[in-house]
C-alpha cells in the first residue's frame, strides 16, 4: 500500500534509480513492517528551471 | 472542485486519454453528485525507469 | 501500476467512496487495459477552508 | 518548510517561471510569516493532451 | 487550469488561508496571464510529526 | 532539494515516523549524493476508508 514519491533534480541515471527503489523499499519494509510487494515508488525528475528555493530558481542558485 | 490525478505508465495515446477523461469525469459526477464542469483530470505519463514495485524497477519487472 | 488520486470536498460517506473506488477502477481497466489488481485509488477529503477557486475560499463561494 | 506546487499548461518560458518563484515565495512569507529560505516551489508543465476539464480534454477545449 | 498546492505546517487560521488564496491567485494571474476563475488552490496542513528536514522530524527540529 | 512523500495507512506512531525520516534521508544521501540538509520528507497517513486496491476499499480488503 505505501506509495513513496521522490522528486529530485533531473540527471540521475537509471542505475541510480534502481538502487534508490531497492533502498527505499527495503527501509519502508524494515521500519513500517509493510510487505515488500505492496510498496510503490514513483520518481519524478525535475528540471532546475522548474524548482525554486528561497525565492530563487535552482538553475541560478545551484548551477551544474 | 474535484481533482482526479492519474499516474500511469507512459505509452497511451491521446485518444485513450480523451476517453479516460470522459469516463472518469462521468463516474465522478454519477457517484459523488459533483458538477461536470467542476471536474479537473490531470494525467501523468511515467517511464518504467521511474516506477518501482516491490523493490524492483518496472522496466525489469514488466518489460514491454 | 496506475495510481488514481481523488481530491474532493469532505463530507462524502464511506459507501460513496467504496462505489467511487469500484467505478474508477472499472473505467481505468476498460479504457487503458491495465489489470484491476494493479490499480490504486487514494481519496483525500479537503475542507472548504482549504480550497480556493478563482481567488475565493470555497467556504464562502460554496456555503453548504 | 512550505512546499508550493504549481501545475499549469506547458509553454511558459524560464523568465516567467523565475518571476513566479519570486512572487509566490514573497507572498508565502508575507501572509504566513514563514522564512524565505524555507520555501520550495515546484513547477510542473502539463500538456493540454494530459488535462481534462468538465469531461473534455484541454487540447480541444482550449486550442492554442 | 493552474492548480497551486500548498503544504505547510498546521496551525494557520482560516483568515490566513483566505488571504493566501487571494494573494497566490492574484500573482498567478499577474505573472502567467491565466484567468482568475481558472485558478484552484489546495492547502494541506501538515503536522510537525509528519515532516522531516535533513533527517530530523520537524517536531524536534522546530519545537513550537 | 529532494522531496520524498510517503503515503501509508494511518496507525504508525511518531517514533516509527522519526525512524522512517532518518532511514529514508540516509538512503537518499547515500544513493543520490544529495546533501542531508536538503532532504524534505512529508508523511501522509491515509485511512483504509480512503484507499482502494484492485477495485476494493482497503477497509474490507485488509481489515485491521
Amino acid at each position: 500500500m505505501p506509495i513513496v514519491r521522490v522528486e529530485m533534480f533531473e540527471g540521475r541515471d537509471n542505475e541510480t534509480k534502481r538502487e534508490l527503489v531497492q533502498a527505499l523499499t527495503r527501509e519502508m519494509v524494515r521500519v513500517t513492517g509493510c510487505k515488500e510487494a505492496s510498496v510503490s515508488i514513483v520518481i519524478t525528475d525535475i528540471s532546475k528551471d522548474n524548482w525554486g528555493v528561497g525565492g530563487e530558481i535552482a538553475r541560478l542558485k545551484y548551477p551544474d
